[in-house]
């Protein structure tokens, strides 16, 4: 039996795609040139580990990009919700056992455990606060990329002293 | 009972554990300032959905890490095995449905799938590609996070005319 409770389109709610695109080339010494859209960048290892030390490690930029991430997302939702957003500052610790990447242990490479702290001025009331909180966390792809993963992820939010 | 079946130390398969942190400032408009160590860069988005596109998206910069992650990873395996590597080109194709980020839909925020193409050029026989192939998609810290993440994850690995 076909139904029609909706007046929607049926398209109204089809899978809205979004390519990601990157290239790397490799430079020697541990060292990639990564090319995106217009933009290059490197990834590189300290030297102790056989690099140049010349930018962050791979893994580095994962962390640095989950900043950025949810750092997007909360300006998304804090504009959804009409809350003005003074500041947002992130900062993201994690570790990975190394035993991984070098073969020596049945372990995974990744990260095993990854801190999240968010430390945000926004006028909001306690509800609103939680519904910020709530969505940034449910949107965000990095953190859920994170997440799903397995890591033992924990995000700690820190509304400071803003009223 | 204590057993002393192995003359190892207990400590030489003890995790290794390895610090990875960054640091990111909002700069308004859908960018953000990352700090990991002595470096700096930016994330943005692009101007149609409100940034100032100065920077690869955060999500870009996690596809541009898997590319720098995986090229670490096979430089690392191919020394082991006593292979040269004369080249290494990368290249990852991955789309995310945009709902998620938007919260029009129950679906994941991040990759929907994910395409790899590793072109190498390399002294090695068949064992040998084998066995490079095999160790580097065990030991490589981005491709398991996004594989564990339960992202459709292909990885085409192109040994072009190399003997």
């Amino acid at each position: 039996m076909s139904t029609s409770l909706s007046a929607e389109p049926a398209t109204a709610n089809a899978p809205k795609l979004k390519s990601v695109r990157a290239r790397g080339t490799w430079q020697q010494r541990m060292t990639t040139e990564i090319a995106i859209r217009d933009f290059t960048f490197r990834t590189d290892e300290p030297e102790r580990v056989g690099g140049t030390n010349s930018a962050p490690t791979p893994m580095e930029f994962v962390a640095g990009a989950l900043n950025g991430c949810i750092t997007v997302v909360v300006e998304t939702v804090a504009s959804e919700l009409g809350l003005t957003l003074r500041a947002l500052e992130t900062s993201s610790h994690a570790h990975m056992d190394v035993r991984g990447f070098d073969g020596t242990a049945d372990v995974s490479p990744h990260f095993q455990d990854y801190a999240l702290t968010i430390t945000i001025d926004v006028d909001a009331d306690e509800p609103q606060r939680s519904e910020l909180v709530r969505q940034s966390e449910k949107r965000c792809p990095a953190i859920n990329l994170v997440r799903d993963a397995g890591v033992d992820l924990t995000i700690d939010w820190d509304f400071g002293t803003a009223a």
